[in-house]
């Protein structure tokens, strides 16, 4: 039996994406796409690669209980405070919903408000809703209703530090995320900043000191550690298209862990983790290794000179930092194989 | 039923798309891969993207005969005239044969030698070999037990210009086809000239009135043609890793054909074929809309002014150029669905 | 002693490029920058190259005649009809103008109002203008108080096919120009196909039989062929910033022109011009090899086996495509040496 | 009076950025290039860029001190241990000598043998050499005779941290240097790992813990903090030709410090550095804008949340990092004005 499923923000990269992977999903029909700046034009407009593969032309869906009425679960790949905004009881009663956007990631509204500098739209719904990181909450991802799918730079990162936090092997005080992001991040915004030419050639940090995604990942961290975390996140732009690769640091508690130590501890955390690729001794993370893939590799090493562990893990930022993380909480919701639709192999070059 | 396959010349960037596209596919195993310098090294060491998917590691090929006893498809990822050096009666009676190297796609020896520089190693394997050039030649691969998978600038052109030959719409001496090639197309060789900042940032032609892949166009068109072509081809380097785009010329014979009317010639004479887009009025073929998947989009237009047809046609060089193309033939001489493990729509971006 | 310059439309590539290359001309010193969107603004909050190596603001120049007082050459990097609406006879009797615009590059204005889809705003100073190809309209534009800067395209074609039509060595209706451009090339506009990653890993054919340049190299070989030529020039979009490359291709008219032959023909042509580098045989023209320079390369062959002449040659289209032209044009106009400021060696990689 | 240079390892990216710089600079003549793999060769054919305009062919230097004569200057761009081989007391009587390789670039021949897996081949000569880092080490340049020209990252990352040293700003065990470097920064060697397919979109740390360069930081860091300092390095390969931007972390120990604060302390540290551009409040170090040149831009933030210091500072590789610091030091060490040669404004884009 197939599933029907809606996507708002159908022109967005991440819609896009999510288009791409659900096609090739055997229990997954798209319904419709709705697209306030495209209604009525064909999905290929927008993304020619579907030409003669989708036939949809993009909705209006402002008429969103009743377009639910149809669907079994709702992939919002909005603007954040959008789905925040449109999102009611009546829709949460006969569909699932997967927020890609930010508007429930973070517990605490007034962090909400301070990083978004907007007000939080509809806190009883941010409740009720569970992050959608399913390495780390499978459990309470699997019964949700309404499931808020983490962001690109927080999944790298959260994967990459939880089982440090979860052994108690570092000092809290000091991790440092030093990420790296294709430029996909960006989206499809006609953006000066954006344009090729800007950032061809050229590397840059931004939002240093400020990302919004610092205290998503400080909160999930947190949690892991059971203790208040205060970490320093800086993103960089890379000119390319996609992947994410963090450089994450902190300081060990325990000198006698070595890198083989910390390898095991690893493969241990992540056992029975499709998705999450420990590497082997000598092997780095790099992004060109999970291209076009669900997979999240992580290279743990112990530096003994300075007392300093160096992780770096690598995704694909549409996929496991988007789009593909968002079929895998769909295939927990629904009870499909966790990695239905996610078993392309990485494509390389 | 499944079948095995076994592929040699596994190091190369098309033995691993081949990998990939073939892990993807429900009806075939990789049996073994074959690699001279990778002998007993885990197939991750070459392609790291296959960590924990793949775990097979190259073998020494050289008992060919033996080895094929298992197998029902032998892929030739080799380089030129090895195929043709090794391939025994004995391996083609248990196995079919699908060459990805140029040997058996030129019928004339002598142009062989003139363009490869070497003598070809087996005329009479040459003589019951097939050109596998599926959209034109379906009927012959069918039954064939070796077929010669066309080379990445010759898919894109001939099937750009077939329908203009078969309904004899054109100046046979005004061809010229000027393409454009992702930078895979030149091999994992550790060549100078393919150095990063060698290709990066820049833009050039190559082997100008001389490329090998000039006679293997010029015979398939003249084949449609019924009569000898010559034509000019130039190819050219694009600082990107994927992508094929032949931008063709050549004069209209009858000025009352718009270009309404030359895509409905094209149309019906691609109809059916799933792998190949003829595009709708003010679309045009772009490299990024085909990147990940098997099709060809083409883009037919007149130029009223000039009286001449400009055609622009895009492939992706891996997969409609080489391993899609390998996969799609197979599943012909093989008997299942053409688009068995072909599926994919492009990946962009 | 120092000339003193003004330029309009600052905010763009080609404006940017000018500053860079007129900061390091001992005879000139930049006044003032005008641009509309950026009044008042630092010139490095628009390009941060300049940070405290030019401290100018950018200004109104709307009062033009006033500004133009002071200054002895004014460059117009400004949108098409601009630069002629705002041109008045008193800013050219103080001051003498290049535009890089398209303004002035067109003898006929009806063929103006075809291509820019707007009605002339200055027929009476095209009248004046000079078309500013320096090495073929030396002459010209030496006295000339308005000198229209050709575009990228036609540099690099007009150069490639001169010594052809001067010699009379084509059929002149067998001319086709596939020419391949950086991104640059489409300034710096916030428009989502110039996004990084809709360009970036694709390659594209685009504005086919309908470019606006074509005109502009039509109009300037008839000139030197004495008699209308109409010709095929395709665009491209190439992943990387700089360069364009052009791959000509003619008929030949006399079969006993050898490449040899070919090539002194060329050399003699372009005798004495520094910016001209007619490449030695086995050398193809690569945008790598001039970027940053005011070159142009040029690789003549004869293709004895299909009796067509195919030209490649490079520029870097910031350079000798706009600005470094433009700098060309003032140093004839003002009496300075022609390589004044000009004479960085390209820069790899 | 123009002084006369050799440079030995011509065929590398680094001597052939050298004599792009070299040929702008007015009191300098190139009198011979060497290269064991170039002898008599046409130095265009390494580097087209030169054709027509250094007309030179390659030299066999095994005769180097009676070459040595001739000239004032000799500039080693060779691989490492090949410069202190080849030196002796006769070369230095009669010429100054910049090497750019790292044989004079650490005090300790352990450190160096533990790094570059090699003895070193000429202490003696070591204990006479002075580390080029104009901006810290200019009086001891001026009347050298034997520079070691500092390593890219080593120059990025010891400018970034020396004003928090020299002010004792932070906890010395608290340094963490992320630096990420363009391609060029891999050589010009046939590599598999260089590849444009390799490389582009693509991006990976590599030398984890163990980069040569790190002793080079923490020997120059110490001496500015006259104590022992151990740190994290982390070297990134970015898909880019030029530049290298480092992002360095460290706690604050005084946290009345603020951003505003800490600017001032840099711009008063590098006051009359003219290479040294400390951008202001909201700007970020981004490689674009020093593309080019021999800039470095500094841009030092306090995070308060954290109580960290993080600075992004951003060299064009090849100039600053290399072949522009090697004309800065030739220009100390001969009298010349220190930027003489080096006044090209950075190229964007």
């Amino acid at each position: 039996m197939m599933i029907k499923v809606g996507i708002l923000g159908a022109s967005g990269y991440t819609a896009n994406e999510l288009v791409r992977i659900l096609l090739g999903h055997k229990e997954v029909e798209i319904a419709w796409l709705g697209s306030q700046s495209q209604i009525d034009k064909p999905y290929h407009h927008s993304y020619q690669n579907f030409f003669q593969i989708l036939p949809l032309s993009c909705i209006d869906a402002s008429e969103l209980e009743s377009l639910c009425k149809h669907i079994d679960v709702l992939f919002c790949a909005t603007p954040h405070n959008f789905c925040a905004t449109i999102l009611t009881p009546k829709v949460l009663e006969s569909t699932k919903v997967i927020d890609l956007s930010a508007d429930f990631r973070l517990r605490d509204i007034e962090t909400f408000a301070a990083h978004y500098h907007t007000t939080h739209a509809n806190p009883t719904l941010l409740a009720q809703s569970v992050y959608g990181l399913c390495e780390l909450n499978r459990a309470q991802i699997k019964p949700a209703r309404l499931v808020a799918n983490p962001g690109c730079y927080p999944t790298c990162s959260i994967l990459s530090l939880a089982p440090l936090l979860a052994n108690n092997l570092i000092d809290l005080d000091s991790i440092i995320i030093d990420a790296k992001s294709g430029t996909s991040g960006a989206g499809r915004k006609a953006a000066l900043d954006s344009l090729f030419c800007e950032v061809n050639e050229s590397f840059k940090a931004y939002s240093i000191t400020s990302h919004r995604h610092t205290p998503e990942i400080e909160q999930a961290l947190s949690e892991i550690a059971k203790e208040p975390i205060t970490l320093s996140f800086t993103p960089h732009l890379v000119p390319m298209n996609r992947g994410i690769l963090a450089t994450s640091y902190a300081r060990l508690r325990d000198p006698k862990v070595d890198s083989t130590a910390l390898r095991h501890i690893y493969k241990d955390f992540y056992k029975g983790e499709y998705f999450v690729r420990v590497l082997d001794h000598g092997l780095s993370a790099q992004t060109r290794w999970v291209k076009g893939s669900n997979f999240i590799d992580i290279a743990p090493y112990v530096d003994t000179r300075t007392n300093r562990i160096i992780i770096t893990a690598s995704i694909d930022n549409l996929i496991k930092g988007a789009s593909g993380q968002a079929v895998q909480n769909m295939n927990i919701m629904c009870g499909f194989r966790e990695s239905s639709g996610l078993e392309a192999a990485p494509m390389f070059p």
